[in-house]
């Protein structure tokens, strides 16, 4: 295979310290499979870039990175610094819409060795994805203030869906389910509280279950369903699920197992036109940050994520194993990091997974 | 005290079952308690109404509705029946908008003999409450769809929050948090993601904040919120939240509790212009209707909440009470319905009840 160009991105907070961690593991993984990937850091996409330029990003950052084939991403957001909406719109959204990276995918597993915080559950007991709207939806940006300062102050956002939008992110979730064991898809709503937008969102995943028909499709209003995730997590093999119930399933669901230090995420434009990006699930947590214990297993999970969509399916799997090896150790023989149970720091155990590859 | 009238809506499906074993211990207080509580029923606010009036409520219900102290409200929708929009929008939203019912109060706590599915949690470990934003927000009525039917259809739901609304609800959060010996309250946001409502409604909650100095104040996005739901319960004291973000806080902070069938909650007008309607968190679960073991707790424990606004406090600490003795028993001494592991009927656990008053 050809060259494959990668734009680094660690951002703020523990994003930089992770960042190295997962750079090393896919150097590793690069030898070990004979792959040519090239890295590029960049600076921007940080409070601290943030105060030096008065804006998150370069003017030219759309070209710039569109000429890479993929993106991988630390964390952003310094809220001391620098407001999360400007931060995180500035940077990140910007990126999602620009490079209409319109799935937002999380597997929700439960992982040798990462206790549970839901009594009785073991690995294999739950093993599921949340498909996320990345583009649209409750996340958008019409709206305003009206009669502002006063009594009769009224403050309105619109969500906004489209056809275009809804379809085709439920056309990604439906064909991910198809090819699962259980073909089993889920669809989040709240159609009996919201009452145009999910009645409507309802009615589309009904359609596309039409053209689905090997699925099983079952649906749950989002308040019961984030119950399930507690009571029944088993239940699920793929959620599809609206920008921001996307987003809550999607912290929700990694919390249940433990994991939400651990967990990776791809926001993917599957057509392919411009790049994917690959991030943590877990955010620049500035309060530990520079005291090098941070987790480093979500940038690399993320890491394996980015190696299945540039093709590598075989590096993208040995990396998993490598993680779940080390894990499976404890933390007796294993550097585990101090929000998993043990005492190592965040390059021993990037170095740890690197070598078990 | 003189005379109460409490009207009586059963609503659909199970509701009709808990319903009467609610009414049961209700009067059973009032004879212990010496209070004078008169019933009303109505059969409106149900599938059953529907299909008969081709509408959810007689066009009176306001006036009719109006003269009473407090509703007393089982559960209400049956989609099979009636899309569940039309039955919710029809009764239940009308009634919380109708009569300016705009808190929301629901606790979540960790009952004897219930037994939590989170991992090494105990009764007193987990003792908080959600109050939640109930007449505006997410739930609008603003919005439609364009160029329907076609590629470009697009569908807009309006987010709207009024300065009179939020300040109120927050104002009602604070007080009950400032009565509590934690003192401490926490405000749901999304302010990194939903950029325009959510970073006003930071700004009000600070606002508000200065007013109650010795609350202690912090703020979760409702994404993470979940996750520390699971994660850390024991963290919260009052949880502050949008319609929306409060209606899932309300099913997850039950469901870590294991006791998503016997929670209850209360529709609440502070002003006590109009009357505040009080019922189970459950829903009228039409899958196990008409058998008789539907868990009757959720009901019962609304009925408290209702007595304790009518000012009964005693009686109304003393059925919570009852009800903790009889789950403290166990389903060998005390005949606990099958949801929560015993062999009991829907009456025969709310008679259990009333004979422990
Ligand atoms: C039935 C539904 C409209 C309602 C809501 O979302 O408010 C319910 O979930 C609740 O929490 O009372
Ligand atoms: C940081 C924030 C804007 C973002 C989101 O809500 O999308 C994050 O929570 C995520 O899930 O990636």
């Amino acid at each position: 295979t050809g060259r494959q160009r990668i734009a680094v991105i660690a951002g703020d907070g523990i994003g930089t310290e992770v960042m190295p961690e997962g750079v090393r593991v896919l150097r590793a993984a690069a030898d070990v499979f004979g792959l040519s990937l090239e890295f590029t850091e960049f600076d921007f996409a940080s409070a601290e870039y943030y105060e030096r330029h008065g804006d998150m990003l370069p003017e030219d950052w759309f070209e710039t990175l569109s000429a890479f084939d993929a993106i991988y991403f630390g964390a952003v957001g310094w809220p001391d610094r620098v407001p999360d909406h400007i931060s995180l719109w500035g940077s990140l959204l910007k990126f999602r819409r620009g490079f209409d990276q319109y799935v937002n995918l999380r597997p929700c597993r439960l992982m040798p060795g990462i206790p549970s915080p839901l009594a009785g559950r073991e690995p294999g007991d739950i093993d599921f994805y949340v498909v996320r709207e990345n583009t649209e939806g409750e996340y958008s940006s019409v709206g305003g203030i009206m009669f502002e300062g006063t009594d009769r102050e009224v403050v309105l956002q619109e969500t906004v869906m489209s056809r275009t939008g809804v379809d085709r992110i439920l056309d990604f979730a439906f064909e991910l389910a198809d090819r699962r064991p259980a073909r089993h898809l889920t669809s989040a709503t709240k159609s009996n509280g919201i009452s145009i937008t999910m009645p409507w969102w309802d009615s589309r995943v009904r359609e596309a279950g039409r053209r689905f028909p090997e699925v099983r499709l079952d649906q749950y209003h989002i308040d019961i369903l984030t119950a399930n995730f507690v009571l029944h997590p088993d239940r699920f093999d793929v959620v599809v699920a609206s920008n921001l119930f996307g987003d809550i399933l999607s912290d929700l669901g990694p919390a249940c197992t433990g994991t939400i230090g651990v967990a990776p995420s791809a926001n993917i434009n599957p057509s392919r036109e411009f790049p994917s990006l690959f991030e943590p699930v877990h955010g620049s947590a500035p309060d530990i940050a520079g005291r090098g214990i941070a987790n480093p297993i979500g940038q690399i999970w993320s890491g394996a994520m980015m190696l299945e969509h540039l093709g590598h399916e075989d590096a993208a799997a040995a990396v998993v194993s490598a993680i779940e090896a080390v894990l499976a150790k404890g933390a007796r023989r294993s550097p585990l990091t101090p929000d998993i149970g043990g005492t190592g720091t965040t390059a021993e155990l990037g170095a740890a997974i690197a070598e078990e590859l």
